[in-house]
C-alpha cells in the first residue's frame, strides 16, 4: 500500500453522497481526512460541493483533480454494490486509479475486473479482508507498552467511531501520542491500516484484536480502540467481546445515544439496558489480569436541541457518577481529561 | 451426505488412540456413537481393542470389518494434520472409503486428494467448513418451539461436549423427544449434522448458532446445545456470547471441572472466577427478550477419588444454591430432573 497520508481520494458516493447513513464511509473520511479527499462522485448533485470538495457526475470530470485513488464511499444492506456500480469501478481502473472497497462483497472476487487491474497495473484493495495469517490471542496484548482505551456502546450505530476519533484528535492537538486504532471499514479508510474485525473468523477474533494493539503500541503510547457492536446486541455481540478482551483495554468510553432505548437493526426490538447496569457489566466483563473501569460517557445527542443535549448529559453524569459528553457537539476536551486522569 | 446413522467407521488414530487429549474425537464418537464404529487405527496398539473395537495397523486391515467412511479421530495443536497422515488418507480413498475430517485443515485444500475421490467416487465431508449460506441473525431463535438448554462453562476442554451428550441420552431414555445440538467438530461427528461455530465469520456467530436451534426444533422439543469457550476465557469470549445471544437458551447448565483455577491453554493464567459469579454473570448477559437462569451445574470430577467428587459436589450445591452433580460419574439423572423442573 502507497503512503497512506499521501493518497488523493475520489470517494464514489453515487447515490448516497446526502444520505448519512448510506454514506457513512464517505462521511467519516471527509470529516476526519479531509486533506485526502480531491472529489466525490455522485451525479445527482454534481456541481455541488461537500466541506468545499467538489462533486462530479464522472471519472472524467474528477480527473483534472488528480485523484490516484477510487474508494468506495457507501455502505450498503447486505453489503453489495448497488446494481450499476461495476460499470463504475471500471471506469476507475481504466482510468489508472487504485481501488478501495469496505463492503462485504470484494472486489478481489470480480475476475474481470482484476485482469484489468492487472493490465492497468493498479491496486485493488478490499478493506474488509482479514490478513491470511490471523491466529489466536497469545497474551501479547497484556504485554503493550501503551495506555489502551477502548470505546464500547449501548447499541451499534451510535456514534462510537466518531467519539473515538474525536478523542484521538483532541489527545493529538494537545501534543500527545496517540493513535487511532480501527476496527471497520470506514476506520480503515480514514486511518490506512487496521482490521475489520467483525470479517475475521470466530476463533481469531480476539487474535485479531491483539494484533491491533500490538500494531498500535508501535505507533504511539495512547490508544483509542474503535468498539463494535454491543455486549447485548443480539447480533452482533460476540464481536463485542472478543473485541473487549483481544484488545485489553486499560479503560473503557461508554458510548450512547441520548434517547435511544431499543437495539436498531434487530427485528426482535431487544432492550437497550441501563447506563449504570452498563457500566457495570463491562467493567465486570474485563480481563481478570487487566481490570478495567469506565472513565467516561461519550452521548451522541444529534437529534436534541442545546438545551436537551445538556439535560441528557446532566442526567447521564447523575446515573453513573461518570464525567459525560457529546464530542462532537462540546468537544472532546472534557470526555479526553476523564482518560487522562484515570490514566494518572 | 448418506443417513449417518448408518455410517460403518473406520476412526484414524493414528499415534493418539490412547492419548485422551489429541484422541478426543475418538473417543468421544466411541462413547456416544459406538454403534458406528467398525474399526480403529492405530499401528502402535494394533491387535488391542478398545470398547470392544478391534485396532488395526493399516486401511487394508480393516477392510473384513467393512467400514464406509474412514474419520479423522484426533485433534492436533494448530489444526493440521500429523505430518505422515497423506499416505494415509490417500490409502482410505483407495479403498473407496468416505473422508469425514473436523481439523482446521481442509481436505478439500489438497488438489490430489481432492482428484483422487473424484476418480474413485467417494466424498470428502470437512466438518468444520460452515454453510456458505450463514448470514446475521433475524429473532427466529426466539420462535423456536422448543426448550433450548445450553451448556456454559468455567473453561474450554471441562466437560462441555460430554454434559450435553449425558443430559440427551438420559433425556432420550426417559422418552423425551430430546436432541443433542452440535457445534464443535467432535459433537458434529458424533451427531452427523450441526455448524463448528468457531469457524464461522465474526458477523455470522449469532446467525450461524440461531440457525442450529431452528433445524434442532424441527428434530425435537428438548434441544441441548454444546456450548464453547467461556465468558471470560481470554481467546474464544466472543464464540461464547454469540453462541449465547444466537441460540437463545430459555436454561443454561454451568460446567466445570472441580479443582481447576486457571484457564487451561492460555499463556496469560488467567484466573477462573467463582461458581456463583458465573451463574450471575450468565444469567445477566441472557437476551433481554429470553432471560435464561442456569437451572444446576455438571461438575468433572474425573481429577478426584469418590469421596472427593461428593464433596466437590457438595460445595458446588453451597456456593450456587443449585443442584449439582457429576454427570458422567453419577448419572445425569439429577442435572435432567433440575432441567426439567424449571421447564415446568
Amino acid at each position: 500500500m502507497p503512503d497512506p497520508s499521501q493518497k488523493r481520494y475520489l470517494i464514489l458516493a453515487e447515490e448516497f453522497s446526502q444520505d448519512p447513513h448510506y454514506g457513512k464511509t464517505l462521511r467519516g473520511v471527509l470529516r476526519y481526512r479531509r486533506e485526502s479527499v480531491v472529489a466525490i462522485l455522485d451525479t445527482s448533485h454534481a456541481g455541488e460541493a461537500m466541506d468545499g470538495v467538489p462533486v462530479v457526475a464522472s471519472v472524467d470530470e474528477a480527473l483534472p483533480f488528480a485523484p490516484d485513488t477510487a474508494l468506495v464511499g457507501v455502505v450498503t444492506q447486505g453489503g453489495r454494490f448497488p446494481a450499476d456500480w461495476r460499470a463504475l469501478l471500471r471506469a476507475c481502473v481504466e482510468r489508472d486509479l487504485d481501488l478501495e472497497n469496505g463492503l462485504h462483497v470484494r472486489l478481489t472476487d470480480d475476475c474481470d475486473l482484476v485482469e484489468l487491474a492487472r493490465e492497468r497495473g493498479v491496486e485493488l484493495r478490499d478493506l474488509r479482508e482479514p490478513p491470511g495469517d490471523l491466529s489466536t490471542a497469545t497474551g501479547a496484548n497484556l504485554d503493550v507498552d501503551a495506555t489502551i482505551v477502548l470505546t464500547v456502546g449501548s447499541d451499534c450505530a451510535i456514534g462510537k467511531m466518531t467519539a473515538t476519533c474525536e478523542l484521538d484528535l483532541e489527545a493529538r492537538r494537545r501534543g500527545l501520542r496517540s493513535v487511532f486504532v480501527p476496527t471497520g471499514q470506514t476506520g480503515i479508510a480514514i486511518a490506512g491500516w487496521g482490521i475489520s474485525v467483525d470479517a475475521v473468523v470466530s476463533d481469531f477474533l480476539a487474535g485479531a484484536a491483539e494484533r491491533l494493539v500490538v500494531e498500535g503500541g508501535a505507533r504511539g503510547d495512547l490508544l483509542w480502540v474503535e468498539g463494535q457492536g454491543a455486549i447485548l446486541h443480539p447480533i452482533y455481540s460476540g464481536v463485542t467481546l472478543g473485541l473487549i478482551h483481544g484488545s485489553a483495554p486499560h479503560l473503557y468510553v461508554l458510548c450512547h445515544e441520548a434517547g435511544r432505548t431499543e437495539v436498531e437493526g434487530d427485528a426482535t426490538h431487544s432492550p437497550i439496558p441501563g447506563l449504570a447496569e452498563l457500566v457495570e457489566l463491562h467493567e465486570r466483563l474485563s480481563l481478570r489480569l487487566r481490570p478495567a473501569k469506565v472513565a467516561c460517557v461519550a452521548l451522541n445527542t444529534s437529534a436534541l436541541d442545546e438545551n436537551g443535549a445538556r439535560a441528557a448529559i446532566d442526567d447521564a453524569e447523575a446515573e453513573t457518577g461518570l464525567p459525560a459528553d457529546d464530542p462532537v457537539r462540546f468537544g472532546a476536551g472534557k470526555l479526553l481529561e476523564a482518560v487522562l486522569n484515570h490514566r494518572g
